[in-house]
């Protein structure tokens, strides 16, 4: 029997979601619980990566066992023995071919920026001391969206050879004292989205033009993109099959 | 010159605001930091204390110096020297003889209560499992509304002799997955708000009713009345001069 499993997490104290060495990631916890439950080595397969601190709104993954359980009392048993940080919004059974990070239509991401200093927030959005124009922000995006070769905007330690992608839709709204950057596309690379608001903090701040970030694109160089912004922004906010 | 600070803090991280042996205090941290700008011994005096991972939305303290410094600069200086959950939103000058506790005219105090499991604020709210029945607790709001003896809504380890306390309001509402109670008095005993909350679940899951609330209040037993609940939900959120 084949498993998919919706869940969401919040990243703060979480060193992001692919198994490390230290164990402390959303991979090895939901393993670990699912080994105890079906009391044999379970492995699972995520969606998509995060970093460390790292929010996720909506991710999946998915796991097989001989042993069937069923999917309400899997649920709940994830839900009384995961870290407090995670939470499972659904269980289902899904067919074999499934593959959760292969069929994968779209991805949306969500990047906060506070404003005024919000001691609540600040493992939950970006502060950003000074000033952003976004008009000027909003402007830039119209030269990130469509279909590019984004190696200017991915982090150089990446295994990833064909770095084209479509961004299907980039906004920046204004949301009480947040400012959030949405980004929908079919696929990002790493580092994209934190890398992007880095570039659309500097046009913000009269840095940078949409003719400048054009041709930061064009240059394939990550040297001459933005710096990669800090994670506690950042939510995988929509995962589309 | 005597100066008042107002602040806010994120308390899921401190160990309250009043000062501990283990330093990990909101005054414990300001009282470190005016030290160290004022190159001398600083004492400041609060308002109102708030236990261990209780949070305040406004708070304030009071302290003196004979070195004067301008306060937006003592502003700047306790942003970037404190602990990043406290925010401080004001520094001004104030008259000798005000004083931070004794010139409160009321205090409000929230009470969250989350109805789905929500990871991002397992220490922001308090998680109730169960349904609970909200025209239930409204109703009870009555029998505590008003002055009355509240040694049964007091923590027994307290060396506050008279305590008769006013409420002058008490409110239930729905906002989106939170539930709030919302309360304001002219003082608050020790865990006051905490029980009353306690008070108002075990109404809401119908374990009391109004009629069991009065007969609660004109007991003055601690022990008659809800237990306490969790600190995570609490929030100084207003204090009246």
């Amino acid at each position: 029997m084949k498993y998919l499993v919706n869940l969401e997490y919040d990243g703060s104290e979480l060193n992001g979601y692919a198994t490390q060495p230290n164990h402390n990631t959303v991979q090895d916890n939901v393993e670990a619980v699912l080994s105890k439950i079906f009391k044999v080595n379970v492995k699972t397969f995520g969606a998509s990566r995060t970093d460390a601190r790292v929010h996720a709104r909506d991710q999946y993954f998915s796991f097989e066992s001989e042993k069937e359980i069923d999917v309400i009392g899997i649920k709940r048993a994830l839900n009384a023995m995961t870290k407090p940080a995670i939470n499972v919004k659904s269980v289902k059974e899904i067919a074999d071919e499934f593959n959760p990070r292969y069929d994968v239509v779209d991805k949306e991401y969500h990047y906060l920026i506070m404003k005024e200093y919000d001691p609540f927030m600040r493992k939950y959005a970006y502060f950003h001391k000074y000033n952003l124009d976004i008009a000027k922000m909003k402007a830039a995006t119209s030269a990130i969206i469509g279909t590019h070769d984004f190696t200017s905007f991915c982090n150089v330690n990446t295994d990833v050879v064909d770095k084209v992608r479509t961004v299907y839709d980039l906004k920046v709204i204004e949301e009480g004292n947040l400012l959030k950057i949405i980004i929908r596309g079919n696929g990002f690379l790493y580092n994209m989205v934190r890398i992007i608001a880095g570039v659309l903090i500097d046009c913000g701040s009269n840095k940078l033009d949409c003719a400048d970030v054009r041709q930061m694109i064009l240059a394939k160089n990550r040297k001459l993109a933005s710096k990669t912004m800090p994670p506690e922004g950042l939510y995988l906010m929509k995962i589309n099959y």
